[in-house]
């Protein structure tokens, strides 16, 4: 598929699954009006998302609850599991790997890895904190395919092109730089910071708007 | 301005405001061509999105480094402080308020709130975290324009709805739900296993494609 899928309909999808994943009846139906009205969207564009990907449902009978979930899976790609390496045991790659939702999509965090000396051999969760220098060779063996890179941005260039040196297959990036990496490779940026300057954005437009 | 601009462009306006910072001359003067490189976009992008807001530079001359940023910074509405109260003493709230750029950018935070009794009464950064009871009372005591919100799906809708009645302008909601707000309240959701999974979605469509 060559198509680009914008963000927005790749977010909704999400919120679709999420929503589904909310009813109780798996072997029932679902119309692109309920599925709309809990994702706070139009049927319209329910349907117009799930057009990118092939035919969904029958008109006038809407969804099948197990197949549209399961389709759903399968096209943001967690119907298999991914093997993740946070680098970068702070506040924020902890809180990630922490969530319950993490776990439950089939992120499974193989390894963590620090360069703070007082952070190396301590227990994170399940894991030893390894220390940053043996990120290759842990990477390797572990089979590491997503990186959650959380380390500060002056580290950050360095940590990303040797992930990928090793065979990575993405990078979510909490560091505020744009990383320079081959274009194969996909990176999620997340800057909370940018959130909160899309929210002041926002409320800005509508304050001058009056 | 009624217009409704993408989260993609608002992004990328976050991102031509960094760039912008790391200029040392400020009274020179940036081509579209530069802000593109620094911000892996086109010239052609970067000037559509800054027509969105006006006309910036002259043609051929580019955009005086000083002016263009001061006008994102308007655009961005960070060209005013922000009172901000986090809910949710959690590891993902503390590590947003701790970010350098959280100051940086004028957004202070002037309250904490948690509801366990074992967080209330302790610092957190120059903050005593207070009762989540107390409330509405502390936010319009402490004019709170701008809500962080981490606390459990479950909480969120009731947090949420206490803050807007007594005025809050905006919120940043880390909860795995949609908000139930009057739509006057702009909300940005914030979701960490979302973002993964945009980076499992990118690359098993580039599997599929491949």
């Amino acid at each position: 598929m060559t198509r680009k899928i914008p963000q927005s309909t790749v977010r909704r999808l999400s919120h679709y699954l999420r929503s589904l994943e909310g009813f109780e009846d798996e072997g029932g139906t679902v119309s692109s009006e309920e599925l709309a009205a809990r994702g706070q969207t139009t049927a319209a564009q329910v349907r117009k998302d799930l057009s990118h990907f092939g035919s969904f449902g029958k008109r006038g009978l809407g969804y099948r609850v197990d197949e549209l979930r399961s389709r759903l899976r399968h096209i943001l790609g967690i119907d298999r599991p991914w093997r993740v390496a946070l680098v970068g045991a702070g506040r924020i790659g902890r809180a990630l790997i922490e969530y319950p939702d993490f776990r439950a999509r089939g992120y499974e965090c193989v390894a963590i890895f620090d360069s703070d000396p007082d952070k190396v051999g301590r227990r994170l969760g399940d894991q030893t904190i390894r220390d940053a220098a043996t990120l290759e060779e842990a990477m390797e063996d572990l089979q590491v395919e997503l990186v959650i890179l959380a380390v500060p941005a002056e580290a950050a260039h360095d940590v990303a092109a040797r992930a990928v040196d090793v065979g990575v297959k993405g990078i979510l990036n909490f560091a505020p730089i744009r990383l320079n990496v081959p274009p194969r490779i996909p990176v999620q940026d997340v800057n909370l910071v940018m959130e909160l300057e899309a929210l002041s954005f926002a409320i800005s437009q509508a304050e001058e708007a009056g």
